[in-house]
């Protein structure tokens, strides 16, 4: 079914086929406005990695955000391409010439973090004009150690670049379950990436994710990177953050047998890095390639629909060609998944 | 890099930009000699959900095998459209009317399982002409209970189909650790599916995966499914079978700290239901969207190359829009993963 058939008819939800990657309007709007009541315009940087998708990128464009975290070079050109954005940023480090070239090229304003001299210099000689120094603040990944900082953005310099700052990802902290040890850690992290920031300068400091989106009203970052609030999953929904699941993967019930039930919502349409799904109204035996055996809480029929919640946005969103925008069961929009790939 | 560059050029494997899906040639084709040794011609019905590619699909065919079994709609009107195969197999139910149809319309044979009152009833609506009857041999799935295998295939040919046999998959005994065990416990699900298809009749009992494709001397199937052998993974890799491991994913190193470094395959390029993929000449740590943190043996600098093994070839398959084809570390050409979706 394409969008056009879509617009035309006032097409159920349940008359997609299936998988079908929906996305529920209301909660989505809804996600969008109380992050950015708390963390307004240039304070967040939202993440295009949790969605891939420019549509989304756009509203988030819409309700006041202008500057973007990616983290492909496909995620930047295609944002740019897109024409969504005014400053973006790959907060993830390469030494692809080909694909550094093709970001320096663009007509928007691309900045990508370096945390070494192999970085730096790759970046340098393919035309980039600026970047920010990746720190490591905790998470064992990428990021240059906080005292060697200062000495990277010196080489960033004397290169060419433009150190626009330093940025920091405490994604080891994300899933802390205690609030207050959550808070604490946070701000010892981030103590790491402000010494950083003293010898590196400019006027950016990034950090943050969705799990630590309201823990740093007092860490001095600048602006905070987060994605996954716009969709949510069932990880982060252990969290009790103030935002709600908008992503679900609509199944058809296609085998029902004594005991359980089989929906054609395998792990081919789901990510798994996070475990299983959930299903609404019963509970999850196991994932195979395109099936879902479950126990239903009331014996559903074959044909039967059934709402399957992904554990993990980012990976669940990479998986489809498109989303279908859902407002009361209709289908409003098809929002294509258009920045997958590297 | 597209087809052109490398067939013009000779590309070296380490000219790829990266994350890139890797196909040794030469394990490649001693997989399908080895399994065509022993199931050869229609005695193996290649499954393509485990590649989702119509190249390595006329690959099996080109060594004998004509007959081939899909899980998606879409595998098989992407595989007629290929023209690859004269007998498609959808070895999974639907009821979705507009994809019956699109199958039914094909010029290729194409024969749909069924395991209910519902998904005949489907597919005879939608024009499909045939059915193997879909047996439940002990995994908790699709299928018939046996003993109602009977009644069912009355049902298929009141509605008009013909009905070519059974199917059943034990794919709960895939990973039984003890051979003799494994071989004992197939034979007892084997009967199972025999004692339905002396109801059911027909010329195929189909059934099987790579991981039983050795202990079916004696079940009376006439007919193997299976898929992984072609590429195999780290998963089926511990069961000792003839195949080796032709697939992998060539990573490039983007960061080294003192005690690990990184590579840029993430969990979005690497199926991850089995848990974390194997490097070589390190131990992995952890998975991120774009990120492999792992402890080499040797420590690596930014832009070596790693060679990343998948833990589950299905979904890895799903995850690329294409295959890389290397012989003695030279790209040979391209294969587009072009089966993906439903």
């Amino acid at each position: 079914m394409c969008l056009a058939d879509v617009q035309r008819c006032g097409v159920h939800v349940n008359e997609l086929s299936t998988p079908a990657l929906l996305i529920d309007a209301a909660a989505f709007d809804r996600n969008l406005a109380a992050m950015a009541g708390r963390l307004p315009g240039d304070r967040l940087r939202p993440h295009v990695k949790a969605h891939k998708c420019t549509a989304i990128a756009a509203a988030q464009q819409a309700i006041g955000h202008d500057t973007f975290t990616c983290a492909t070079p496909r995620e930047v050109v295609g944002m740019a391409h897109a024409g969504v954005g005014t400053d973006l940023l790959l907060a993830n480090e390469t030494v692809d010439a080909e694909r550094l070239r093709a970001m320096a090229e663009l007509d928007v304003p691309v900045t990508v973090a370096v945390d070494s001299e192999a970085t730096v210099t790759a970046a340098a000689r393919a035309g980039v004009s600026a970047c920010l120094i990746d720190v490591n603040v905790g998470l064992p990944r990428c990021g240059v150690a906080p005292e060697r900082a200062g000495a990277l953005a010196d080489q960033a310099r004397a290169a060419g670049l433009t150190v626009r700052g330093v940025m920091g990802y405490e994604g080891h902290l994300m899933m802390v379950a205690d609030r207050a040890e959550r808070l604490a850690s946070v701000e010892r992290s981030m103590q790491l990436l402000l010494d950083a920031h003293a010898q590196v300068g400019g006027d950016i400091i990034s950090a943050g994710g969705t799990g630590t989106f309201d823990l740093h009203a007092n860490t001095g970052i600048t602006e905070l990177q987060a994605g996954s609030y716009a969709l949510m999953d069932t990880h982060y929904g252990r969290q009790g953050l103030p935002f709600e699941q908008a992503l679900f993967v609509s199944g058809t019930v296609i085998s029902v047998s004594d005991g359980w039930s089989v929906a054609d919502v395998g792990l081919k349409s789901l990510g798994m890095d996070h475990g299983n799904p959930q299903v609404r109204d019963g509970k999850v035996w196991f994932c195979s390639d395109e099936h879902l055996t479950y126990q239903a809480a009331i014996q559903p029929s074959v044909g039967d629909r059934v709402g399957v919640i992904p554990a993990h946005v980012d990976p669940t969103m990479a998986m489809h060609e498109a989303a279908w925008v859902i407002r009361d069961d209709e289908v409003i929009d098809r929002w294509a998944i258009d920045l997958r790939g590297w």
